[in-house]
């Protein structure tokens, strides 16, 4: 890792953390079974690389850090309410997730979904009341639109959907429909994060493209890193049921491709988006090196 | 019945009906599954009395129904949203509403929770992309931060979570928190309703605030209503299984305080709740119309 990258993330993410602490309710207000649920995955051990990333576009467009910490919080709002109710007995069945309990596990079922229902919601209602406008070119209804869009049925939840429909001996995916759900669940909210931060900035339009087109490919490179790590790695190490999506017959970039041929897929994609990063000059610096990082993982 | 009132509770529901259908991408966009099962319980039969309510109150303030429209289709999604995740297997169980079997029976437990997903991230991105607010003292940001708070875990969500608490032999509710759990869970998203479709009219806070008053009187009415006619009515008037707030010992009105005191304190609410109209004069007729035909259900 980048001598500096490494005390940029620490500090990063002690930002997000305590900003994530301020947007949601205190764990004793009422009903505090919800609230406690809502922290405990909120705070179960993430390394925050969606809202570093919103941070760090939005340095990347010459902006502060402070006016992108509303949106900062809201897409990891929406990663952990997807990952809560992906988890479900219904969905993918994970016990465990990050090397703790997975919410259902934890509180139960119904608050498992409640507690996804109450960080989905809050997300919009952090965008409406925090995000500073004043003097920019977006609107409120600029931010909302676009994270309801990214975690919508055609996006994150379509992806889900696919994944569900693809497990179990019967169903075998294409190349293209793995594509579909590696975009919709894990590069359009990757997507989504930096062009927010890119608003936070006030960005141009060509500026936010650029974005876009950056987290949209480290989205993709992030996900089929992800596969192969779940072939290679073991429980422990991950903090995860390694070899879960083999198990359940999960169609996955290493099952289809190999896993060569798969990592060298990463390492373009990788590039690409590294490529995309060429606008902003030394100002991307940090957010070409959070691309390099996500690709020098132990893949 | 009124006699006009009829047809205009039929016009009314005809026009939520196309609006929605046009809000909520076609059946056949991919991936088909959620949005099937998201058009499935859009249409199943419900009454539209929450956007109905939102057109009125838009009327009431002397607005026109079309800038509602928005508003009316989003508190209907999150309502619909809301009865898909009490359905669910880990939450109230029920495998039948409204004459029909519900999300989960139909398309299955995962489905069920992504079309309720869906259905709540929606409601949002209607509200950002499609209410107009030029000229209006109100912004996108107002839309959604009252809809995000009323669907939140401290009202909507939170009446759910204490319900969910709240059954089973070893739990006696308190009739403080029994009222908690109908002005979160109905109350709150009735008075959002007749808020927004206020807001779409450009009303004045004063005129925001009765509307308010009077939605919230109404929809605990209407809760307490529903609870005496979950234990007088049959299954088959009803559409839904009778009795089963009874069979699992749920503390509810009746239960609680007996049938005629339940009837008076219907009767008491609505009353409160016709007073809140003052302000509107002979252009509130039509709420004060909606709150009689509420409170003179046969129950």
């Amino acid at each position: 890792m980048h001598s500096s990258l490494k005390s940029y993330l620490s500090a990063h993410r002690k930002t997000v953390d305590s900003a994530i602490g301020k947007f949601l309710p205190a764990a004793r207000v009422r009903p505090a079974t919800v609230h406690e649920a809502m922290r405990y995955s909120m705070f179960a051990g993430g390394k925050r690389l969606r809202p570093i990333l919103t941070l760090a576009a939005a340095e990347a467009c010459g902006g502060e850090i402070e006016p992108a910490l509303p949106s900062a919080a809201a897409v990891e709002c929406i990663h952990t309410y997807s990952l809560i109710h992906d988890d479900l007995p219904c969905m993918d069945d994970d016990d465990v997730r990050r090397g703790m309990p997975t919410s259902h596990v934890k509180f139960g079922e119904g608050v498992a979904v409640l507690a996804g229902d109450a960080l989905l919601t809050i997300a919009f209602k952090i965008l409406a009341k925090t995000v500073p406008i004043a003097k920019s070119r977006y609107t409120v209804a600029d931010f909302v639109a676009d994270l309801a869009d990214t975690a919508g049925s055609r996006k994150l939840i379509g992806g889900q959907i696919l994944d569900l429909e693809g497990e179990g001996e019967n169903v075998k995916l294409t190349p293209a429909q793995l594509r579909y759900i590696h975009e919709s669940k894990t590069a359009a909210l990757l997507s989504c994060s930096v062009r927010l931060g890119g608003m936070a900035a006030n960005a141009t339009p060509k500026k936010l493209e650029a974005l876009s087109e950056f987290g949209h490919s480290v989205g993709l490179a992030f996900q089929v890193i992800d596969d192969i790590l779940d072939v290679t790695q073991t429980s422990e190490k991950l903090g995860k049921s390694a070899g879960k999506d083999e198990a359940s017959d999960k169609s996955t970039y290493p099952a289809m491709f190999g896993l060569e041929k798969s990592r060298k897929e990463a390492a373009r994609l990788t590039t690409k988006a590294l490529k995309a990063l060429k606008p902003f000059g030394k100002k991307g610096e940090r957010l070409e090196q959070i691309g390099h990082y996500l690709l020098d993982r132990d893949y």
